[in-house]
């Protein structure tokens, strides 16, 4: 019978019966009258040892076979209690589908995660990152099950756009213009209209503002898919090309974002504890020690909430003497993040963020001050979520715009949606990368993304 | 009681009670003592009957609320036995939450495709556009879930790329170079080098290559998300950024493809059937007359399965006279495939194509001249999914890449798949927008996405 570890694994009884796998070698420790294959098959984190002794005709060749070859091999499964894995098989015939020569990169021995990156399109063949990226997958779908459980409508937002409004800076330029020699105006500028989109044109930074159009007509929706970033930052924590989470919803305020959001972590939370125990089970062995008791903690607690402004007041009294003082005014450091964590003992929204340092489209609160900001800080990993209510007011999202430079004619669809049957309405944006470091507890994001695309670093 | 129209048309049992809905005006219709405001709310494609009269205090302004404001309504739901809706809600109190004034560009009446399109931020709002994004996202689940069934890992290929291998030609540029001024080389090329990614960089056309990757690793994977093409045609069927879905599998043949692909398709039509009810017998009504019954036939029918040679052979003894000879070494015209299709008398996948006109990571058969590669097309379609087994033979592989002039240093990671450990292994490309044209019945495929880019086209 043709199968899979996958299957197997996840029989209730295994029966000693005939079976036929697939997989990659990842050790053979041949012996003088009998061998071990290590074989993973790719459908789950386990390898199944194949036991192989000299009665086969291929015997010799067997104790030849190299890491990394592709086999077919058939055996009795052979049940062993008391030993690590319930099962190994007892090899009937084992053929060759794709050798490996001895050059091959991934050896059974400690690789550094910098040369493993040199070689992404082999790397998910290796103990760490085949966990990392199977929890990728896992969390992904959890995201989507997780909304259609909600009800939310998922909607693309456009990775080409032309409304360079938000200000973010930092855009990668898309264009079929030749750089050699791109058409010109007379007054020597660059004349756009001859490009592609016939218009200065990038990649999208947030598909927040594309939801919106789309909550202000199904209600609770949300986009998930790639944003970028022309940041020239090398940091653990930073990429150019990084997927994010935008849920946004209409008739709803910052509260029932902080209760949406809340109910996600955990939700995502457990569901790779659920679906991924051997590989959290790893994770928590050999790249972050209490891992797994970090996560418990998020989903037994409850998520507090601070106003910017209790928690700079909390930062002032505090015992503890900052590199950065705290202030009214001030975004929060990563030293002062910690400190709130820690002080309040689990996960907490900061809500409530002076304006003046926060994105135009949030909601002005009453106090002229401070806008409907949360940011959600959480053990280990500092902030994890932002969200914010939006303004839904025209004229008041016309003057924040003015403000902050903004020309309104360049946003004017989006004007149009405070014209047209405005809502209150709100949403929040989780970095899909970050997420997966905390729960894996990957340290640097380029371990986390299958093809990580940083300054300079654009392979595969 | 909260609610949404979602909840109550779900409810097995209306029972008459005090219900509090959000929602958009679709239309008012005010009467001298009483007036009917259908409500939507976005959870739902129906919209609601709310009547109200004069007994309401504010009943003069209620008679002005003008189409496309936001209201908040509190009523009892009354039970409407025989009537086109279930229930109807009689308002007790009904406030404004966001108004809309009188040029309000979406009116109950007929507008042109064209027109909505040119107000795509607000074109959710009508019938046909809830109804066409609301299946675009039960599809996308649909795919999601589908692969989830079937055990398949989920692996989301970059967008942007350096290796410009594929030769696909109609390539973005993405750059962080000033287009204006841009550093050069001595001999006066643009100095790709000091680009953002330190080589010349573009938009995927296609995560093919990076899914064998994964899926020597993890057997079965999918990818599934936006793809480019800088393509300067204005056809129905044509966007510059669209969604691909594809599917690809180690230890696999190019009939497994056929299995896989057959029980997708049919999977995606039947959960569209399932949960759309409202919408597609929109779609049946408006749109494409026999659009459920084409639909239910493909569910019906054994795909059936013919030889580019025994296709043109068809085509060679057909009684029609074709625009474009059909020949043995050439592709199939869209009077080609109908025909086909036709006297098929249902989809059909036509396989081992001449490999002159195909892919050069397609696999070469023993007959030298083909390559296992199929093309599905289907009744009132043409074509919806291409694949193929790939060339896992390493020499065999690099003899096609040359005679395609492509230069085989420039995809050494590809190569090192059949170096090590290769494994026969196949996979499709599903185009994710067409596939929704095709259940939806929508002619042009600016209808089906949210914010259509084409040539000259990015708004929003």
């Amino acid at each position: 019978m043709k199968t899979t570890m996958r299957r197997l694994m996840h029989q209730s009884k295994h029966t000693e019966t005939t079976v036929t796998l697939h997989g990659w070698v990842r050790n053979n420790r041949a012996q003088k009258a009998f061998g071990f294959i290590d074989l993973n098959d790719g459908t789950h984190f386990n390898t199944v040892q194949v036991v192989y002794e000299e009665r086969l005709e291929n015997f010799k060749q067997l104790q030849k076979i190299r890491v990394g070859s592709a086999l077919e091999v058939t055996g009795q499964l052979v049940l062993t209690p008391g030993a690590k894995q319930p099962f190994e098989i007892k090899a009937e015939a084992i053929s060759m589908i794709g050798d490996s020569p001895e050059d091959y990169p991934i050896q059974p021995k400690r690789h550094t995660r910098e040369f493993l990156r040199q070689h992404a399109h082999l790397r998910p063949r290796t103990n760490l990152f085949a966990a990392v990226f199977r929890v990728r997958s896992i969390l992904h779908h959890a995201i989507h099950e997780f909304f259609k459980q909600e009800h939310f409508m998922h909607v693309a937002s456009p990775i080409l756009t032309a409304s360079d409004a938000e200000g973010a800076g930092e855009l990668f330029h898309v264009t079929t213009l030749p750089l050699d020699n791109p058409p010109r105006l007379k007054d020597g500028n660059v004349d756009y209209s001859q490009d592609f989109f016939g218009a200065k044109t990038h990649l999208t930074v947030s598909g927040q503002l594309q939801a919106e159009i789309f909550a202000q007509a199904f209600r609770q929706v949300y986009t998930f898919g790639p944003t970028f970033r022309a940041e020239n930052s090398n940091t653990t924590t930073h990429a150019s090309e990084f997927w994010m989470l935008e849920p946004e919803v209409a008739f709803a305020d910052l509260n029932d974002m902080i209760t949406l959001s809340e109910k996600m972590v955990k939700y995502l939370i457990q569901t790779v504890l659920d679906e991924a125990p051997e590989e959290m089970a790893f994770f928590d062995q050999f790249v972050e020690s209490g891992l797994k008791t970090k996560l418990q903690k998020v989903l037994d607690s409850d998520f507090k909430v601070l106003t910017h402004q209790e928690a700079v007041a909390l930062l002032k009294s505090a015992e503890v003497s900052f590199e950065h003082a705290p202030g009214d005014n001030k975004d929060l450091a990563t030293e002062h993040e910690k400190y709130l964590v820690k002080t309040v003992g689990g996960p907490v929204y900061i809500i409530n963020w002076p304006k003046e340092i926060k994105a135009f489209y949030m909601r002005v609160n009453d106090d002229q001050k401070t806008v409907a900001a949360m940011d959600l800080l959480v053990p280990g990993a500092g902030e994890l979520i932002g969200g914010s209510q939006r303004e839904e007011r025209y004229d008041v999202l016309v003057e924040r715009m003015h403000a902050m430079n903004i020309e309104p004619e360049e946003l004017a669809w989006y004007l149009d949606l405070r014209k047209y049957g405005s809502t209150p309405h709100a949403g929040y944006g989780l970095g899909f990368d970050r997420m997966l470091m905390y729960v894996t507890g990957i340290e640097n994001i380029r371990d986390t993304l299958p093809f990580p695309r940083t300054p300079k670093n654009c392979k595969f």
